[in-house]
Order: structure tokens, then sequence, then C-alpha cells
């Protein structure tokens, strides 16, 4: 039996021999190469944090200190050391384990983290409640460098390094975030990393520390030692920060001793780990970007199996396309030039191609910028990030009515990655910002023509949202305000996006069952075309079917218009209730939540039964 | 005639001679004390930016070249020196200048500006688009040192520090936010300041650019000149400016050769200006905090008029009193200790008050964390600037249901400050947060008990919301769902907050003239009190009357609910339409945008008669 499978509990891995730990790290390195192949996963950087990984739950007692992850996506050590390796099986699917850190999953799991740049904010509200409640845990950020991009990593650490709250922030820093890393972080990060040798922790932790504990009774000398040590000031260290470092993250026991040093010292410590994504596997240590969230894959040659066409990919070609023709058109990006299928685009127009880096406020602040100078952004953001940037659509956009464009990709429910990732707050959002108009194409074909109607045929703030993945039996073109189809008279089924495949199929069940609805499928979602809708429905009875939370939706919207009319109508909305929705195949969660065809159907047949 | 008066072009401008600039400076001072002694307006930041703002419009061309302020209160007397001093007299009023810049009132006004933190993004984009469409005209961000506590700023200045585009960054620095600045970065400001004097621009200025213009022909020796003469390695550095000052900001000559100098470098820099609010005016140096926003005050002795008891005030005193009885209570502000009435509970318990700077979504991460360990956090926040955290609401707090309560301050109609701070989306958006709950007091007695609601009788996040100023007629207390007044069954009037002031003075109204409508107030504003709410109606004609956007508000909510229960009810919202309203007093912009008492009425009346 292997030393993983033995690890059931805390006292299992402290029992682990020191001089087995790399024996232990490369165990888990092979469960993740093994696991992986068969889930998909974030492979590249999990690879990269095993022994950082390792060492944290060797110091730190995570079921009662609190360490906390930032985006999260590395956890998986995490979890297979504190009894959640049965779970791999299905990770990121429904039952299975999640990709991220989830305190509803295990206690060992300090908060949420699937949006990148929180941990150091969260962890100093920890350890704040920790020193007012006279608790005695300990707490630790891990952030990598791709996260400090990001403004609410500088937010924390700016408050966290002032607060003088006696916490460890961890710098995983591998030179990258998810691609290639950008800004001027990036540039004082290689400055440090350049340093002639890693600083030995593990000697100086012997010989001072271990030595005059316990330290609050010599903190300043430890302090002045430690200080002479270092490099000297940089911009941690202006914050307020110990700066340690920095350490190689792929010495397991180096890391230990440097992690333990940093907690003793009872003042903000930022500790910085040098890290490689894909360690230990090289498909993915070459081309980490390729690797970082992957589907299955053959373990032995890393080959990757193909997916298929992608709304993303077909956005970042089609504006390609758009851009030779017109210079004013420049791309914008939050760190996801590959996710948003941007980098057609960068290789073809670098000078037009700008990637703000894990900054989506930002990134929309800057567009807004080149829009008032008569450029023509574009900015293709995450549903989910895009939350990020709420106020700088309302404040820097909006009320200017700047004509910027949002690609507004994994809209609706993205799968496997779960709650924090879902896309299904932007139509209620998109929808409460002045002179947003929102359109929802259906198909790729769609999406080509209302990426060209946001740009050529829209004043003001235009977004076009659209969901990971491919499209479906609905491929016809247009950028229509709404299409119907059928003629039926029972009933109106409502919908926009990729839901039409549900409300065509719906349509057929119904069929089947004696009952005659139309489908309105919804090519503007906001503001709603209301006029040609009332006309188009044809029915007093509707089913709003949507991917998205009920609150601020078009049921909602498509109600209350009904109601200021007058129009007696009876709107059933159909949706994802308040938008928290689990991991799972996007079609698993439209069952689960009961908007699927055959839910649409049952709803729509309930609704034309009914006298009331 | 003064030489201010004669100003009314950049012609006049740029014929002042040089040692009259001194005196022009002092005439605007004087200017300032006098008209803002009778408007009120933003006192003591427009006294310390006097010197700058004249050299600013003296270097560059504001009609050309993009000057792009921070906050952009500070923007008096680029406004005087644009054409705009007839509108003094009006300022923040209906129909005078706003006290922002503001594109549509002035093409000297570059951007819009009224949250902090994003002028160095903007600036950026505007740069890029300047470059990529190959015009000529030259970019600076003048932004304050509390604004760089925002991780916008950081942001902005990562990505253009490492774009290399030509722009300056003119760090006007007060050594105070709106009060006192916090985080890391003061330190690392209060350490460039303590330089042994001031650098002299002027000097060098001649010495060196003067003399070898064109500079990007010798570019790379003005770099090593300057570099040399500066203090080496700073955060500024780090991110790829080059750091220049800091400079004496009230030393006009001084600045205007500084300010040429660097924009002749034709690289991103910054221009770290020292200057003092409040200058010249003695009760503004003293208290500048005091006379940061003001209402009239006496020219002479800066006595300002009292005004009276606000929801601010109620809500620090009663969370001081909770806090008394409850040492998990935490306060939270964004730079607003004074804005949200918290100074009261700052003094009394200090350890548990925290400032995070102009950083909401900081704030509300770092509440979430203290919640996470059993803290009950109370961040009190802006209406309009919570918008900013919009994702650290979803992600961070609402996807774990974390108890944390937020004073949403200002929400609704705020007045003078115009369109980039009306609190009019907050219903939208705090209804999409998942378990949300939303409370909406409409009187002193009713903020202290649904205060207590919010902390003691609710799960998850819980917002309480209350307008600028003080109360109306209507002073009852309690913390109930809803509230009918009359019986009256021609219509109902829905309506939450000190809206009810306005619903009862157009039920008064309605009764002249023979119409009888009840009123029904809500308590609760998100999740709607649907079942109760639909009793209380008790007539098929509603009118919901709202200080808010309609979209997603009350009226749309009651609306949808209304169509999917097939009551055939008539729900006619009256609200702000898309939310976009200017500046005026609050009473003014009610009746303006048809949501007062006369036009609630009416609107009743059309409904009541209406036989569709």
């Amino acid at each position: 039996m292997s030393i993983l499978e033995n690890i059931k509990s805390r006292a299992d891995l402290l029992a682990v021999p020191q001089e087995k730990l790399g024996e232990l790290c490369g165990e888990i390195r092979a469960f993740l190469i093994g696991s992986l192949s068969r889930t998909g996963g974030h492979l590249a950087s999990n690879l990269g944090a095993v022994e950082l990984s390792v060492a944290l739950d060797r110091v730190y007692d995570p079921w009662k200190d609190r360490i906390v992850f930032d985006v999260g996506h590395q956890c998986y050590t995490h979890k297979l050391l504190t009894g959640r390796m049965a779970g791999f099986d299905k990770l990121r699917h429904s039952g299975g384990v999640s990709g991220f850190p989830k305190p509803g999953e295990s206690g060992a799991d300090a908060f949420i983290a699937g949006h990148a740049s929180n941990s150091v904010a969260v962890a100093l509200g920890m350890a704040r409640a920790r020193t007012l409640m006279g608790a005695d845990y300990d707490v630790a950020a891990v952030i990598g460098d791709g996260a400090l991009t990001g403004g609410l990593a500088y937010e924390g650490l700016s408050s966290a390094g002032q607060s003088g709250e006696p916490m460890v922030v961890i710098l995983n820093d591998n030179a990258m975030s998810i691609r290639t890393n950008v800004g001027g972080m990036a540039r004082l990060l290689s400055r440090l990393r350049v340093r002639p040798a890693y600083f030995d922790f593990k000697r100086r932790y012997r010989q001072t520390v271990g030595r005059i504990k316990p330290v609050y009774n010599a903190i300043h000398a430890v302090k002045e030692q430690v200080k002479g040590a270092i490099l000297h000031s940089n911009v941690f260290d202006d914050m307020g920060f110990y700066y340690l470092g920095p350490v190689d993250g792929h010495d397991v026991n180096g890391l230990i001793s440097a992690l333990s040093w940093a907690r003793e010292m009872r003042v903000p410590v930022l500790l910085h780990v040098i890290t490689r994504k894909g360690r230990g596997y090289p498909a993915a240590e070459l081309h980490p970007d390729k690797y970082h969230g992957v589907g299955p894959y053959d373990p032995l040659t890393g080959e990757l199996k193909k997916s298929g066409e992608s709304f993303s990919g077909v956005f970042g070609r089609e504006l390609t396309r758009l851009a030779a023709a017109d210079g004013r058109i420049a791309a914008i990006t939050a760190a996801m030039a590959d996710g948003t299928g941007l980098t057609t685009f960068e290789k073809r127009f670098p000078e037009r191609f700008f990637d703000a880096g894990i900054a989506e406020g930002g990134a929309v602040a800057m567009a807004a910028g080149m829009a008032k100078q008569g450029m023509l952004p574009v900015a293709a953001i995450y549903s989910t990030f895009l939350q990020r940037a709420y106020d700088q659509l309302i404040h820097d956009v909006s009320l200017l009515g700047l004509h910027v464009v949002f690609g507004v990709d994994r809209a609706g429910l993205v799968g496997e990655d779960g709650e924090t990732h879902h896309g299904v707050f932007d139509v209620a959002y998109l929808s409460s910002v002045p002179g947003m108009t929102v359109y929802a194409p259906a198909s790729f074909a769609e999406l080509r023509d209302m990426l060209h109607r946001a740009l050529y045929e829209t004043d003001g703030p235009a977004a076009v949202r659209y969901p990971r993945g491919g499209e479906g039996e609905y491929v016809s073109g247009g950028a229509l305000d709404l299409r119907v189809f059928g003629s039926g008279a029972d009933a109106a089924i409502v919908c926009y996006g990729t839901m039409v495949n549900e409300a065509l199929a719906a349509q057929r069940l119904l069929k089947a069952q004696g009952v005659d609805a139309r489908v309105v499928k919804l090519g503007r979602v906001s503001p709603l075309p209301a006029g040609e809708l009332f006309a188009a429905l044809g029915a007093g009875r509707v089913v709003v079917a949507e991917e998205a939370c009920a609150a601020g939706g078009v049921g909602e919207r498509l109600g209350a218009a009904a109601a200021a009319r007058g129009l007696g109508l009876r709107v059933k909305p159909l949706n994802l209730g308040c938008g928290i929705v689990g991991q799972g195949t996007a079609a698993e969660l439209r069952a689960g939540c009961g908007i699927d065809a055959a839910a649409i159907a049952k709803a729509v047949k309930e609704l034309a039964e009914d006298e009331g």
C-alpha cells in the first residue's frame, strides 16, 4: 500500500517521516496524472503545487487553522490529504469532489475560491476575527502570481500589511497566470526571482527561531535578523509585510521550514515560493497553458482528446475577420486569451490586442477610454468574471453612452466548474445597465451576425452573450430581435440562446401529447422588443424558459411588461431560481434544475390545462 | 477687472504672463471661497488643486489633449479656466455646472469621474487609441493619493507602466483621501515625501530637455539623467513608470516646468505632486475632512450651517449601541467613516472599526472572512459605491450564505452629486444576489428596528438601505414586511423607504379628487413578501412608485409575480427609468422624473379611470 493511500487523517500525514515526504509527493503526482487523464481537471497548476500543499497541511491544521486558497483550482493535493481521495473518480462531475475548495464539502476547506484575488482580503478578515475573538488558530492565504494582477489582491495586501495581524501570504509564483503574466507586478517578481540562490530557511530556521522560542519574546531580534537576510525594500515591504524568499517550491522539507518560520513571526509575512506549472509531467511543463484545464487525455503521451468547435472559437475568428476590415477594432481580454478564442486575433493583430491581466474592472475602464477616443473596443470576458466590472459598466461605459462591445463568454451553465463559475447573473446585471443592448445568439451563425449588429447597428454599450461549448440542433443565422417557430395557440414558450434547442424539443414532446405550442426565440434580450414580442405570443399562457437566475431575467421582465399593459397574460417563469447551481454536465444540470425539454413540456402542459 | 475674469479662452490663459500666475491662483482661491460659501461644494480638495489645475491647463490643451481627473470633485479651477465661471452661481444645482467633470458639459472635460480610481485605466485606453489611430494629442491622469487605495488604480498603473505608452500620471498627494489615508500605499508615499528637498524641475528642465529637443532622438540619455536624479527603485518604477518628484504642488511655475518635462519624456511617467487640502483657507486647512464636501458656510469664519439629523447619523449611533452589547459586531467602511456616520463607532470601539480605503471589493471580501469565523460584520457603503463589490457580494458572501450585514447608505436620489452618485441600482443588483434580504426603512425608528432585524432575525446576507439626509412626515417605527395605510379600493400605491411620504401625500391628493387609494409600504423589498403583498393590495390596479431604476425594481418583480400567478392585476411602474438622473435637490429630481406625489396621484387617477 502506498504512503498516500494510508493517509486518512491529519495524524496519518504527520506520521509520515520527513525523509519520506518526497516519495509521498511523487505518489500524489502519479495519482493526479492518472486520475485526471480519466476525469479531466486543472492538471498543470496542481502538479506545480504538490510540495507546497503537503507542506501547508503539515505545518497548519486545516481543520483548525485557516488556509485560504486563491482561485483554488490548485487544491487537489490538499483534497487528497484531507480524506477526499475516493471522490476523485468523479472529480468535477455530479456526485464527485469539486474542483475548487468548498467548505460545504469539507471543514478542511476554509473558504470558497473560484474567482481570483480574494484570498488576502478574506484571510485578513479571518485573522481579525481570530484576534478580536481571542481564538488561537493561524491564517494563511495562498495566492498565485497571476491573481496578483487583480486589484482586489492589492486591496487585500494593502490592508493586511497595515493591519499588523499575524498571517502568512504564500505567493505561489510560477511566472505565469493562466498564460503569460502581464503588468507591473510581473516585472517586480522577475526582479526578485533572479536572486543568486534560494534563501536557505532550513538552516536559518534551526539557527534562529528554533533556538529562541517563543519568538513572541524576541520578536524584535528575529525581525532584524530576517530583515538583514532578505532583499531590501520591495513593494511587499512597502505595504507592511515581511518579505521572505524566494524559496524552492519543489523542496518539500525546505518549504516546511520556511512556512514554520513565517508562521512564527506573528506579523504579516509574505513568503515567496517559486514553482513550476506542470512539474513532473513533461507535456504539461512544456505547454502549461494547454494543460491548464483539460478534458480526458492519454496519460502516457499527454495527447488531449480533441474538442469540437465552440462559440468562443467562432467569436475569436469572426472578430479577427472584422478587424481586418476595420482598423478601429481592438480586442481586450482579462487573462483569458485562450478561453475567449482571442489567440487568433492576437497572432494576427498583436498591436490591437490587449490582455489586462485578471483585472476585469481595469479592462472595462480602459475599453471605455478607447471608445471615448473613437476606437471600437471589444472586451471578451466570461459572464461570471464580468460581475467584477459591474460598476465600470455603469459608471465608465454607460453614463457616457460609450460604444463598447462585450463578448460575454461562458454565459449560462458552464458545467464542471460549478457554482463559482456559472454565468447565470449576466442577464440580470447587464439589463440594469442604462442603455445596454444584450444579444443572445443561439448558433454560431447567429453569433457572427449578432456580433456584426452589436458593432455596427447598435448605439451605446452592447453585449453578445454566448455559452461554453458548441451549438445544438439550431444552426440558422440572422440577428433578428425574435423568431417564431410554429403557430400553436395553446401556449407559447419564450426562450433565447441555445435554450432554443430545449424549447424546440419540448414543442415536439407537447405535440405528441396533443398540446400545440409555439416557440418564440428572442435574439435581443434587453431591452425586450416588447411590442413585437406580445404580438408574437398569440396565446394567453406563456412559459419563459431560461438558463439564468430568476431575478432580473426575461421571465420577470416579460411578466412585468404584461402586467403593466394589463394584458391578462399568464407568464410562468422556468429558470435557475436564485442562481446557485452545483457541478455536473450542463445537460445534467438543466434536467436537475427543471429547465430541460421534459420540464418545459411539463410546465406548458400544466399551464395549458390549468383553468385558474 | 481681475485676471480670472479675463480668461474666456485658452489663448487668454496662455496670455497671462508667467509672473502673474501666482496672482491668478490667489484670485481663483478667493473666488472659490466666496462662491462655495453660497452654493456649497467640495471646498478643501479644490483649494488644494488650484496651482496644479492652472499648470495642467497651461501645459495641456484640454480641448485637444485629454486630462482625465480621478474622482473629479477637484475640477473647479479647471472649469473656471475653461469658460464655465457663470455656472458657478448654481454649482451642483439644477441648471448650474456639475461638481464633477462632464464631457456633456464641455469638450474640455475628457471623461466622467465620480467613482474613484478609474483615471489611469481610462487614460491608458485613450493613450492607446491615440497611438493606434496615429493622433497627436497627449494624455494625463490626475489621481489623488486616496484613490490609489483602490484596486482599480493598481490595475490601471500596472497595465499603463507595462504599456510604454507616452502618458503622465499626476499623483496629487495631500496625504489624506477623504479623511486619513490607509493601507500600504500610504506607507510608501510617506517614505517618498520625506526626501530632503523638492526636486527642482525648473532648473533641470532648462538644462536638459530644453537643450536636447526633440527628446525622441535622445530618449536614452534623458532617461538615464532622470533616473540618476530621482529616488532609486520604488513601486512606481517596478510598475514600469518613470517616477518624478516630489514637487511642490503650490509652486505654479515649478509645476509647469515639471509637467512639461514629464510630458516630453514620451514614456509612462508618474509625477508626484505634494499639495495641501484646504490650502489658503485656515478653517479648511485645519479640518479638511469637515470641509471636504460642504453646504453653505460663512466665508469669513468658515462656520458651517448646521445640518439636521440624518439616516447615516442614526445608523452609526444605533450600531454603536448594539456593539456595546455584542462583541461580535465589527464596523467596516470604505473611506467613508464620516459619511456613513461611523465616527461614533470608531471612537467608542476603535479595535472593531476597519477602514479599507476606497476599496469596496476588499472591504466586502474581508467582511466575508470575518463572518465565516463567527463575527457579525456590518459594512456601511454608499449604494453607488457598493456597485464596485457586486461580484464579492455574490462570490464571497452569498455562495456560502454568510451573514454579513450591509448598511447601504445614500440609497435613492442623492441630489447635488448627480448621475455618478445616485443610489438607484442597488434594489436591482442586491435583489439578484442569492439569499440576500433587503430592508428599506422609511424613518429613523424603522432604521433602528430593521438594523436589529437584519442582524438578529435574518439568515445569510442582509442589506438595510436608507437615503441621504433625514426623514419626512413618516416617523413610525417597526420592522414589518409591509404596512397598509387606508382601505381605498380604487387602486393601491406600493412604495418603500421615504417614498412613503410622496405616496401618502398622493393618497390625500387623490382623496380630494374622489379617488380612494390605499398605500402599501414595503419594509422588505427583497425577497418580496408576495403572499402578504397580494392580499394587501385589495384592488386590481396598482401603481408601484420607487426612487430606483426600472430594471429589477419592485415594480418589475411585483408585476412579474402577478403575471406568474395569473391574477389579472394591472401593475403600473413609476420609477427613474434607466436610472440616469442629473443634479438638483432630491425634491426637484423626483418632480422632474415624475415620481413625486403629484405624479403618483396623476398615474393612479389615469389607471383608475382607464377602462382597458
